[in-house]
């Protein structure tokens, strides 16, 4: 039996409502799959849990998650409770750089059934590679002065070493798919850190002379994602132009509830965090109509991550045909429900099951 | 007669297609007009310039463009014989700050005729001001150290200066539209910069309460331009943002080659700089295919600016009657040349001319 231990931290907002509902299919996957185990502990850490306890999480909050094998996260973020960049560098970010998650990885593709807000969307399927350690997101800078001569400064730090990581994973993914790398840059308007950006892509570029390559102003790119999504295959950004590429491009899947993501720990030391696309989206909290397809599309992730691609392709493919059958939430057009659309996933799981094992007998 | 002298600086690439035919528009409108008369000049600044001259501009360039009312510009760029970094600092960018063109504006709305990349644009018209100044764009910053410990660092710089202004200009914008402004931000990534950018529109904000207001990350303003474009009025961005939002803008109005653009000097000490959202476009250079609409619609932005708002009205009815009637560009699915949609928009002007004077007879 192989087992997997998984800290679920749901967070914020629907988080709560959609890991419950990935957490359960886990589990028929689990069943499905018969030689495999998932153990979940759940933390309560969220922006309530800061009211209660003055932080995020406990002081050694990270010391508990390290023994983890992965960490499967909701969403973090409540204005109304903390304010944002406390509540996420206190958690979400903290996780992700302490844990060295250095790698973001976030698919955007298509799912039959799904409408997608472009009039002809061809087929695209694409992977964006986000640099996770650095770049925009950094704690370096401050304010000075007051009042009418306040000036904030915020620093943008690039390493050589996590451009090229970043960079590198981005070519070793392309050679399993369909060999072409796009560098997302803005060389011609931020004049020390992008045209460093440009200059270790054509030096890693070389590392792979089989991959074909291009770079684009992040500008023209993220047009690119509405009027040519079709042309991509795997995309390297940075820290914040990655932030902003999986957004539109869970935006031309249909819906930011369906994308999902992997924050991946390369070096093995620490566990991976895996964690859809969307936010805690308070304006639909507790009405049970949040979309569980980002989540569930995570914990596909999660399964590939451990070495379970195969089943990791069933959950897609089961996921698909639900979405094809028209089991959609409201976000992507339907009057479905969160219980409803995961429990369709579970039923057509555990249907899976009984097919193979009547094929046995 | 009222002349208004133009600087025009085609540049590079399709910007010397685009804008000898926006100047033909402005004479045909000048002449319709009557008491209008525009005198242009034109400088032949842009990368072959600088491969000749080792600038993009004389050394004197902007104490000779400082005597004009208004700077016409196409486009700049050319990485095949300069680094874009090189020649926009050395001529657009220098311009925008030299000349305190502190504010840049970029209306998004879907001309008749011609078809949005997305299912159901609805009816969006808005408007983007970006901060021109500071932000992002910086020139502090610098690398360290060698080989693999090589390390970039580029600073964002936000003054409330400059950050104010930004935003009182999109309040009083919204005053004469519809009463929206939104504050693009990512308060909760970017820990220094942009919670302050926040702390300042909310203050501004504060003295228009007739506004409404809302602030949004920008992953998920970008998604919400794919989404729900209807939803905006007026945004308020950074320098980079607000380079980001205009393209996505750009993308759904169906083309960047439609997209205008203006680079306003507030203070009145300079002249403001009238530049269409695309860029130089090397792949089709030559062919006789750029749309010139964007530079044409750039051209109306400088009539407003001089208080021609009439016919910066008739301009832009004209131009719509043209796309509605079908003469589009290949880049919007037509297959008209630039000068066959030009000579069409100088041809409805000149008829609106002769259907007047019949009125008058
Ligand atoms: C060419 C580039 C520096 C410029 C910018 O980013 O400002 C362009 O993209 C624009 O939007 O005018
Ligand atoms: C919540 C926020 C800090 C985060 C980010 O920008 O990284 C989110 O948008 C994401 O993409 O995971």
């Amino acid at each position: 039996m192989k087992t997997i231990k998984v800290a679920n931290i749901p967070g914020d907002g629907v988080g709560k409502e959609v890991v419950p509902a990935a957490t359960e299919v886990l589990h028929a996957l689990a069943d499905l799959h018969g030689s495999l185990k998932f153990e979940f502990t759940e933390f309560p850490w969220s922006c309530e849990y800061y009211l209660e306890h003055g932080a995020m999480m406990p002081e050694d909050g990270l010391e508990i998650l390290k023994e983890f094998d992965a960490i499967f996260l909701g969403a973090v973020g409540n204005l109304k409770l903390v304010p944002d960049h406390v509540s996420l560098w206190g958690l979400l970010i903290k996780i992700r750089r302490e844990f060295e998650q250095v790698i973001n990885i976030r698919p955007a593709k298509l799912l039959k059934g799904v409408q997608s807000p472009l009039v002809n969307p061809k087929d695209f399927d694409m992977i964006v590679v986000r640099e996770n350690s650095e770049g925009e997101y950094s704690s370096i800078g401050g304010n000075i002065y007051k009042d009418e001569d306040e000036i904030a400064i915020q620093n943008a730090v690039f390493s050589r070493k996590a451009s090229e990581r970043a960079m590198r994973y981005a070519f070793e993914l392309a050679k399993k798919r369909n060999k072409h790398v796009t560098s997302a840059t803005k060389s011609n308007g931020i004049i020390y850190s992008m045209p460093f950006w440009d200059k270790v892509f054509k030096e890693v570029a070389k590392e792979y002379p089989e991959i074909k390559t291009d770079s684009q102003h992040i500008d023209a790119l993220a047009a690119f994602f509405v009027t040519h999504p079709e042309k991509f295959d795997v995309i390297v950004a940075s820290n914040l132009f990655g932030d902003i590429l999986t957004d539109l491009g869970a935006a031309i899947m249909g819906s930011v509830g369906i994308a999902p993501a992997a924050n991946i720990n390369v070096n093995g030391k620490y566990p991976s965090m895996f964690e859809p696309v969307h936010g805690s989206a308070p304006d639909i909290i507790g009405k049970g109509i949040a979309n569980p397809i980002g989540q569930i599309w995570t914990a596909k992730m999660m399964l590939d991550h451990f070495g379970e691609e195969d089943l990791g392709t069933i959950l897609l493919d089961i996921v698909e045909s639900v979405t094809a059958d028209g089991f959609l939430t409201p976000d992507i057009g339907g009057s479905h429900t969160t219980k409803e659309v995961t429990d369709e996933v579970i039923a057509r799981i555990n249907n899976y099951k009984s097919e193979k094992l009547n094929e046995k007998t």
